[in-house]
Formats: C-alpha cells, sequence, structure tokens
C-alpha cells in the first residue's frame, strides 16, 4: 500500500514511528505500507521505493539540511498530482476556514486517492461536500483521529452497531478542560489549573478553543454529520465554555457529584440538538470516572440501549493509532 | 441470506422479533433474511422460501399444534443436512460438555454454512478445533453473544485495535453477581439479595454458575482462546465466588470503595494467567459505575493504553442484537 503523508508534526512524527513499530504485525495482517512521499508547509520528500522513516524524521529535526530526497518548494499538492499513491494521510492543523488541509483532501479525492485525516478543519466546513466526492471517485475518507483520538467512535459504531439505531450521544471530547476542571475540583483556581495544563501540555498557549468550549463544538459537527447524517454548522451548537465554571464546581463539591464539559446531540422533533456545557454528574455515572486528559462517549440505541465507552488519552502516538487503524480499513 | 435458527427460548424469539423489527434497516444495507428452518427440541419448522417468524413464534407457544410447516422428530442435525442455507444460527443451551451445541456446530460448519452462536458449551469445551473447522471450510464462526450480550468485545477489538497489541483484559461479565453485589452494598444480606436476583429475573433457580463464578470463568476461556490465541480450558481459571464475599462488602462500605467480581486475563512469564475473584475497587475506576446487571471490560493495549466499555444489560433481546450483528458481518 503505497501511502502519501501531509504534515510532519507532533501525530504525523508519532505516526512514522509507529509504522516502523508495528511493521511486523501489519505484515502479519497482510498489509505492507510503503511511504513514497512526506510533504510538510515547506517541501516534500520523495521516494518511489519508499522513504526511510526514521531517517526523514530525524532530517526534519534537522531543517532538511543534506537530505537528498527533499524538493523544497515542491507542495503537498505537487507531489498529489505526481506521485503515484493509494492513500493520501492528510495531518495538518485544523483552521477555521479547513485550508490548507480542504483543498489537499479534495484533490486526493479527485485523483481517486483514499484519504485518512486526523484534521477536524475540512470536515466542520465541508463534510458532506468530502464524503460525496469521495463517494463519487469510489475511495474512501476516514477520520477517526479527528474526535477523540484512538477512542474507536466511528469504528466501533460502524462495525458494531450498524444493525441498531442510534439515538443520542453524549461526550467529552475535550482533553484540556477537563483536565483544568479536574485540578479545580482538587481546589485549584481557574487560572492555576490553566496553567497547569499549559506546563503539562495538555492546553496550547491560544487556549481560547478549548475553555470556551469551540474545540468540543468541532466534534460534535463532526459526530452530527457522521452519525446522524446531518449537515451542521458550527453555529448549529449551542456552546458554554468552562471559565465560568467555578461556582459549578461548589454546587458539585456539596452534593457529592463532579462537573464535566458534555457535548451533547439528541433528537427534538426530527431536529438535531447540539450543544456543548459544563453539567453535573453524579457518582454513579461512568463520566464520573473520567479524570486527567481522558475523553468518553456515551450512546443510546434502540435495541442496544446505552453503550459508553472511555480511553485514557496519553500522547500525539496514540492518535496516530487511529490514523493506523483507520489504514488498516483500507488495506484489509 | 438464508438462515436456519436452532434452538427458540428466549434469545431464540427475541431474534425473531428483531429481525422483523430491523427489516428495513437491514435491506437498506443490502441484506435480505430469509429464515428457511427454525428446529426446537422436538423438531423443525422448514420453509424454503421463508417462514413468517411471528407465526412461528405464536405457534411454538402453542405447541406447534396445527402448523403445517413443523415436523415433529426432524432435528436440527436433519435440517442443517438437508435444507440449503447460509448461515446456522445455534442459540440451543450451554452445557458443561458443550452438547447439543457443538455437534449442530461442527455438522454446519462441515456442510461450509457459517455460523453464528451465543452458547458458551461449545466454544469453552472445544474453542481451537471449531475455529480450524472453520477455516478450513472457508466460513466464518462468529460468537460476540457469548460474552456479556452486545458489549461489542469482539467485534470492537477486531475492528478497531487489529494494529495493536492486547496486553491484558479486566472485565465484569456476569450480571446475576453484579446484581447481588449491589443489593448487598445497598445493606441485604446474601441470601436476600439473591432471592431478589431470583425474583428479578437475573438468576435461575440453579444460581450456582453464577454465583460460584462458574458462567464467569466460561467467559473467561472463551476471551482467552478468542483473543490471545490460547488453548485454555475451564480447570486453567482460579476461580472465586461471592458466597463470602459479606466481609469485603464491609471493608469496601468503610473505605468508600465498591465490590465487584473481576474477571482477569493477564500474562506472567509468557504464560496466561486466568482467574475470576470479587476484588475492591476505588470510586473513581470505570468499573465503580457498573450497577444492577450491566457488564463492562478493560482492556489495555501496547499503544492504545486503556479502553474501557460498558452496556447498559436489560433483556435477552440485546443478546439477540449482538447475534443479529455478527450476521451484518457476514452479509456485508
Amino acid at each position: 500500500m503505497k501511502i502519501q503523508l501531509v504534515g510532519l508534526g507532533n501525530v504525523g512524527k508519532e505516526l512514522c514511528e509507529l509504522i516502523e513499530e508495528k511493521r511486523e504485525l501489519l505484515n502479519s495482517l497482510g498489509t505492507n505500507i510503503v511511504v513514497v512521499s512526506i510533504s510538510d508547509s515547506k517541501g516534500t520528500a520523495v521516494a518511489q521505493n519508499g522513504l526511510k522513516l526514521k531517517e526523514v524524521v530525524n532530517y526534519k529535526r534537522l531543517g532538511w539540511q543534506g537530505f537528498r530526497n527533499y524538493k523544497s518548494g515542491y507542495g503537498a499538492l505537487d507531489a498529489i498530482r505526481d506521485v503515484e499513491s493509494d492513500v493520501v494521510i492528510e495531518l495538518t492543523s485544523s483552521t477555521p476556514n479547513g485550508e490548507p488541509g480542504l483543498s489537499i483532501i479534495e484533490a486526493a479525492l479527485k485523483k481517486r486517492k483514499h484519504v485518512v485525516t486526523s484534521n477536524k478543519g475540512p470536515l466542520v466546513v465541508a463534510y458532506k461536500n468530502l464524503i460525496k466526492l469521495a463517494e463519487k471517485n469510489n475511495v474512501k475518507l476516514l477520520y477517526e483521529a479527528t474526535v477523540a483520538a484512538h477512542l474507536p467512535v466511528f469504528c466501533m459504531l460502524d462495525s458494531c452497531f450498524k444493525a441498531d439505531k442510534l439515538l443520542t450521544v453524549q461526550a467529552i471530547l475535550n482533553a484540556t478542560t477537563n483536565f483544568i476542571i479536574g485540578e479545580m475540583e482538587a481546589g485549584k483556581s481557574f487560572q492555576k489549573a490553566l496553567n497547569e495544563a499549559i506546563g503539562a501540555g495538555w492546553a496550547e498557549a491560544n487556549y481560547s478553543d478549548d475553555v470556551d468550549g469551540i474545540d468540543a463544538a468541532r466534534k460534535v459537527v463532526i459526530l452530527a454529520n457522521a452519525l446522524f447524517e446531518a449537515d451542521a454548522k458550527l453555529e448549529d451548537v449551542k456552546i458554554e465554555g468552562i471559565r465560568n465554571v467555578g461556582p459549578m464546581i461548589e454546587e458539585a463539591r456539596v452534593s457529592n457529584r463532579k462537573v464535566k464539559l458534555i457535548c451533547e446531540i439528541l433528537k427534538e422533533k426530527g431536529r438535531l440538538k447540539m450543544s456543548v456545557a459544563p453539567k453535573l454528574v453524579s457518582l454513579d455515572d461512568s463520566f464520573a470516572t473520567v479524570n486527567h486528559g481522558n475523553m468518553a462517549a456515551k450512546f443510546r440505541f434502540e435495541t442496544s440501549k446505552e453503550v459508553f465507552v472511555t480511553a485514557h488519552f496519553t500522547s500525539p502516538k496514540q492518535t496516530a493509532y487511529a490514523v493506523l487503524n483507520d489504514l488498516t480499513k483500507i488495506a484489509l
């Protein structure tokens, strides 16, 4: 399986390591992964017979100095057009207008290449169009990593609950806010907890998307579109962040409950109702045990009733795992 | 897809209803289910162009009186031999020696028919042989319903964690004992809690397999064989039931913890170590929120680390759902 990788940040580097680590296991499943190009924002490393992934990651660290295979100024779109491949893995950063990921995914699908992405941006602004484009070109577009890393939301629903009817989704989908709320429940102020989240690598310096609930809402849009065949936009989600969560945390303390930033999708009178808001949960609710930067989802089905899944989230390697699992779905 | 059903107890009846309920959904997925025979312990109803499932369930209730399609004395093995079909669904009761399910599954696989079963017995005594027989005949043997009903243990691992390495499994796999322990934690004696479990339909009159941990241990054997490619037998599992759990429940109460009957599979020095025993769990452990007759599993993987899944278990309809989902895996 010939693969083109676009984006060599944390997830991209971890994916390169993971492909090497799991090579034997993947071979035993009948999948041989050959990475024929890797693009960053400034150029592309190309090798039709396969790049050595450790070498590429090392040269990237050195600014590509002396790496023969790297063509500066030759971008992802050039490589997708010129280099023969089966799959494009799109791992660029999420942006409000979806670019550059959106153009990269469109170009790949039009060239009849399967796409695996970890990038929320393109799916938030153009989910329906991209799915149609994939169908038209008879290729797959997979995106497990966009929502809660390796928590197997799309995979589990598609594989294990296809014959059931999904009624509602509730979920904890933002690691940063879950970490901050936990620190506040342990007695810290919002500001102190936020600083710890930044120090621990959970929150980025630009933390507004996390604490204001925007990142979680983007995931809600993707879930709604993918699981309920909706055509939802970010502005359809009612969003409340955690900047003013202090009093609710005090209320939780005195009533022996917990606070969680809960994403919710439900149907009311035939219409999808989507929200992100801090909520009180009782201690015997599975959500109460979702601590640190962990994530979780609770599904309610017509026949299977309630199914809850949670995963420990510790590093970008797990996001890379979600990408790798999507790859196996294309290969096998 | 032509199906032969063997066993028309609770799960069988629920499956018949479920197939009718989900017929439209299944059709939209491209699956048309035609049930060509249904066997109980005394005979078989046959109709090559498809039985009317509601009619069959009604006639079964009436002891088959006046049902033209029912041949008394014509058993499941006769029907598997004579009637053309794609899949045999084996739903007879679990027994220590695996019969009559074992012979039925073997006969079906030898006739190159796929098999879906909800019956632990045959898998506990002959998992490896049955899998080999299925492979030899190029058909599938699926058994999601044997362990924790619709909790998607096998489906999730096979679909979403194929590229990862499973290290350990911990699980709550027996609804009856989970219900009894919960009632004891609420202050009842073991005997009173057991009587309530029987009254509520969780425990059967012959409750020893449940309270002594044998039912849970059977599921451990199936998990070990299926997930770790072991050749485990029931006698390899260290088993402790809940008859003497009183003092531990008191210990949990004073230390603000919970008691759960935990199944465990882990590797020690290259060997599988399997056990069933009541254990203390802290309130921030996801297991602590698994109440009533619900079940749960916690997996630890090399890369994905900890993934926990739990499902509400309310009726045999959910076991029937697990069978139906296995059917879609054969059909699609």
